[in-house]
């Protein structure tokens, strides 16, 4: 059976992941991501009433154009994990194939709400639900097969879909940090990725998330950053002024750790911003997380505003407030909270917890400083940069070769620099580039079989 | 009362400290420590066979010939730890001074192995030992009292004594962390700290640790270096080859750690080097940590390469050897396993763990990176940088200010660069440089009162 | 004679630079600047209708109410050089003082013009200009004289005032740089102030520009960037594209090496932006420079539109564009063109130079990124930092203490970080810390004599 | 005709270049250096009396074993130019082809000097000479020609060499700047590539220098950096002690600038290490420079010891010793005159000048700090990184690009992350990787045609 990989977005850049998998006459797509920072670099774009084209342009989505070179049919769409660069594209893309989406729960509902927010695309896809751990047939052959092996990320309910091939295994390992104490869920699948790696034919092709690949060492377990934010809002157990935290909206275990600790402390913790809400409700409503009943969660402007005169009525000191803002976005809750423009009103001596790191761009970089600045004029203390990273450093990809043994590899999710240390520990390990590591682009195909 | 301070050592530098306090005709001593990088630069110096006034002239030890200065007896010697920086220059100094060192049980234990080691100078300097939480009196006025007060620091049994004297304390901050959940000892009291700020005169003058003092945010709780570390070690429960650990020697805490993690994975721990076996050693005879009863602690070559042997014939896969080298340090022993200069051999894939962070000169980062080249060489693979500072950040300074309201503060233990956002600090807080701000240099006096 | 130094503004900051120095009755204002990025930092503020009180709070201009306590009369004020935070606030603050503003031509030009743009502000501030090598007797005693010491900066006509005392001199050395070949006007006057240094009383107090204390080595001469520049632009001589130049608009002689050698390659210079009309038209007025007769500059939108116009019409191969938008500020020229809003299209190829520096800051260093990452987008190809700096490293403030030889010193133009190498070299030299070097703040009052 | 080029050495790394090119049954192999830095980090070898597999083994030098695959003789070995990580295993590899050494004058005599340095090779090599802008004819097919282009880099009489075949042009593009103005010899020679881009099938493949890919602009000439190198010499005329300098000592052009401008100050310059007398002697004798007649150039021990007392006796105000040592080599000059182990003593003031940028990696940085801090402890004061790169910056490579034209293009002189920045720019200009940009590892062949 001849397998080809198109790879289709995310090989020159993080964001906007898109792989084409042909095994036969069937393909399989992973990922349609957006790629966010090409949208915000212009000046007052709504990518809602834009036309694909024009995005494909911009380079906010994956050029897929390619894919009328893969001869075969596409049977499935299967987003790994409901982060924009891996969903964000699904409802200007998806439609163009005649294809269901495959998705574990909370990924799809998270499609279902992109879909709902695209005016010109109707409700027409079908989602497909799979949960972690299952496998479903693809195509008529009845030799190929998707499984979901359970990984661990930054957001919950991940997995590595596997391409299960006459040939061996193709394993799509975007996008995953190795983690035995995930917090929220099941620890990642070791065990099933070294079955994996050790039955039938074996890995035919690993397409791996090299976010990290330069950086040395392990990434820690969200349980590491979660002890650490223990220790950091533990210590101001104290203090009876404002406490304010903010994270990755989408980052459920870390919400839910900042909702506990609040809660240990004695104050009461609020969820501000609209994707507070949004995460937050989709993951309480698929019961992946058991928030205290009185948890509030404000999107609208109108809701966020009432919240906060409540928390200044009632005294800063009986509420801790989890808003929008990590990166210093300059309309974010807590940029506004800076400027002065809501209701709370920050004081000599406030704090506040940024459970996030700066993506480090020099755009971010000067957004969260403008931010912290603004709040320290406010009089708050900042608290930075407790957090881990979602992707594998260097001895997590060690290991997954130790665990896959594939016989090629394709590294994805950087750019040239940055995958270059996973290209030179693959060569560490006896693979040689061009003969079985292959360093792609966007719009290439590479031929396996 | 008259009250001066002499800022004799480590104001113009990390290293060689040492303040003295006069309170009337009673002097008090803090600190008396090396800056070994002074001595390192040098090829070949031993200082254990060097005159003091050389020592001085080098830059390697406080120069305190400014004492004379001070029109009162010294009454005590008073080191805050065990760290050489603060204890080094005792052996070279104390002799002068009719005075006996005054310190806490597993500080004094290394003061007296320091004079040992030091040939010209006898033991006939008394060593007189006060637990943290004890007071006891100087001088024969009978209003002068010196309290220990509990700290946390990368070393066990660390204090800040406090001098109490009629215009009010006199608080010697060097050097801590603010750590409540310290892995071994009791939290830092901030308790007392709160009430000595409150009661009677106040404070009148607190000397900071400004190691960090540019530094953002919260220096975490050995307890998080202790999480991530056991997520490290865990992660490798099951490799079967050769797994190596390295830390401070000095760091009791940390051993503790790795030892228990070492017994968790099925490894027996083994310390090897002399400094691992002079502070385990120490710290274990005086009943600060429980190690198990077959831990082994080898400190002579001989020794240690008999272990190596015993390590090699048992199989690597059974032991976790904890070696000296967390710097690179060209004569230690893991950088001599690197260079392959010790029975025990690497292997690819074989693990090793800095719980430690690199010195940030440019000396120690070309020697780390010159140890992990040559551990890479022979196959290993490096987890780096898996350690927590001891010293305060920035958000512990504002919560020291907040316990103590000092009438004056003196930063300590850092160049100008370094100590620059301290003063920052106490700016913000109302606090003006010149006149309730005293930024020093060494041989400076300060008169308070 | 009682000699006291008021350290008003810019010691804790680069910007609103302010300090007076009285001797005896008499008191001269050195510098009325304003901190620019204390404005920026808020949306939508114009400073020409702000209060002084409420510029004062936010940091923006001096606090001079520390003036009330010098006991004396202001004889003058005396800004050093052209640039706003020398002489921003002159138009804010000068009018409290019954004092004339005593300076060179162009930046008497040029303050003249910033009073102008102050509505609230009459013309009733007199100015008088002196030139660079004279002297003038300040009060009544005929024992005080100000000299203007000729120093070459960024900026032409910069001068280091010398106030003259029966005590000693006090040299103010903002802002400098040590250039013997500065391109335009006279190399900086050493041998002046060698003679001063060794004269009468000798040098009682320098206050020195400290922006590149932590800086080793010398700063290179305007004469390297010109040389550094020529080498650019000459190497685009076969280019037949669009090639556009920025740079500060107050460097004259940067821009008369851009003119120069845009007109060496075959193309015509044109300057564009109100700031390059302002700067180099004043320079051109006072005859400090002698452009092309037919040199454009276009300070008005619709001007700059036309200009462009005529340039695409004409073929953007005939010209090169010297633009404001160094710093990537977002409504500067370049960055609009970046953005695609001016009517020069840029093409593929097309060159685009940066003869300056990213200030180092997050929010500069974002903003100029973005503006790179539009131009590139536009197919713009972009050279660099091709800059020296205005300010002295630090062997030229080795240089200026041994010609001055000053009693005491004043380290100034920085924070307490950004001064810290400055202190370093004095206390090599000699000096030491709060007996002769004096680390002030803002607000604070240093009695020499 | 076959054209298949084999990537032997410098595709991972920078250092141990060699590439060969098969045109039909000819070939030519490009370079046979050294990688220093993998001698250097084991203590005490010689690589002399080293085996050349030991040294393959170490990755010292280009494992060639890969020349098996080429189908054909090799009739010419060509080094660009004498630097060692491009001439520095010739003596190592050579003898194993039955072809002559083809080279430059100023090359080939540095090579005849490697040769007589090796013990086990003997003088049966031949050198032939041939001058750049000449062609010579390869093998006996009579369509392959050899061609030297000028080019300019960091050490004199470098080219590139052009291998004309049937199928076009192969252009090996290391190392060079683009320099219009190099001080010493002819600017490099932009017309000749232009034609060579356009004549016959022009340019079939361009293998590239990518050591600076990752770096915005143009490479200033080696004229910017005379300017910059006479700003600081001229800034210490009046400096009545000791001046000493230091740079690369196969720096030529540096060293010819060194020498002027210590004779324009009035101090006379003398060359001081073995590895100055060689390279300067060596260009002085073919004619490159023309030094003074009465120049010193020292190099063993004895001989650099007395001319050092003959400087303290004469007076070192009136000497210029230009030394060894720039990157701060324990062993090299100038780190000894900072242990004080030479007869030169240096005093309070005494200037160092670095013409010389540290190499960034962390070993020389180190280094280069000690040998700093060692100086500073004499006195000494340092001007530090006078200096410009011999490699194109991303500038140059567009104007390579863009002259040549080339059909395909091969990245070298770097590992994937050091050229990731030159993939990035040919992407943007149309070319593909995988399909006409290959990036290569060490011992890949590729078939062009």
């Amino acid at each position: 059976m001849e397998i080809e990989i198109a790879t289709i977005g995310g090989y020159e850049e993080v964001g906007r992941q898109m792989t084409a998998v042909r095994a036969g006459t069937d393909i399989v797509i992973f990922d349609m991501g957006l790629n966010l920072s090409k949208v915000l670099i212009h000046d007052n774009i709504r990518t809602e009433s834009m036309h694909s084209l024009d995005l494909i342009d911009m380079g906010a989505i994956p050029d897929d154009r390619v894919m009328s070179d893969l001869e075969g049919d596409v049977k499935a769409i299967v987003p790994t994990h409901g982060h924009l660069d891996h969903i964000g594209a699904i409802s200007k893309l998806a439609h163009r194939y005649d294809a269901p989406v495959v998705a574990t729960p909370f990924t799809n509902a998270l499609v279902e709400q992109e879909l709902q927010d695209e005016q010109k695309f109707g409700s027409d896809s079908e989602l497909i639900t799979m949960d972690s751990g299952e496998t479903m047939s693809i195509g008529d052959s009845g030799t190929v097969d998707l499984e979901f092996v359970n990984v661990t990320h930054s957001i919950i309910d991940a997995i590595n879909p596997v391409l299960h091939t006459p040939e061996g295994a193709v394993v799509y390992g975007l996008d995953k940090r190795m983690d035995h104490t995930p917090v929220i869920g099941d620890p990642i699948d070791m065990k099933r990725f070294r079955e994996i790696g050790r039955e039938g034919e074996g890995v035919l092709c690993y397409i791996e998330d090299c976010t990290n690949a330069n950086k040395k060492g392990r990434t820690p377990s969200e349980n590491v950053a979660r002890e650490h934010l223990r220790d950091v809002i533990y210590s101001m157990e104290d203090y009876d002024g404002g406490i304010v935290a903010t994270t990755f909206s989408s980052h459920i275990a870390r919400v839910k750790s900042l909702v506990e600790f609040a809660d240990d402390i004695g104050r009461q913790p609020v969820l501000l911003g609209r994707s507070m809400e949004k995460y937050s409700g989709t993951a309480e409503r698929l019961d992946f997380v058991d928030f205290p009943d009185d948890l509030g969660m404000f999107g609208h402007r109108n809701s966020v505003d009432s919240s906060f005169n409540r928390i200044m009525n009632e005294g800063k000191e009986n509420f801790l407030p989890i808003v929008t803002g990590h990166q210093g976005e300059p309309r974010a809750m807590l940029t506004r909270m800076g400027r002065g423009e809501t209701p709370y009103e920050l004081d000599d001596g406030d704090k506040v917890v940024f459970s996030a790191r700066v993506i480090p761009e020099p755009t971010n970089e000067g957004q969260r400083y403008q931010a912290e600045k603004l709040l320290g004029m406010q009089g708050a203390r900042v608290y930075d940069d407790i957090h881990v990273s979602g992707h594998l450093c260097q001895e997590g990809h060690y290991e997954m070769l130790d665990a896959l043994q594939p016989q090629h590899i394709i590294p994805a999710h950087q750019n040239m620099k940055g995958l270059s240390g996973y290209v030179d520990l693959t060569t560490n390990q006896g693979y040689k580039l061009g003969r079985d590591v292959h360093v792609s682009s966007n719009g290439n195909i590479i031929q396996l079989v």
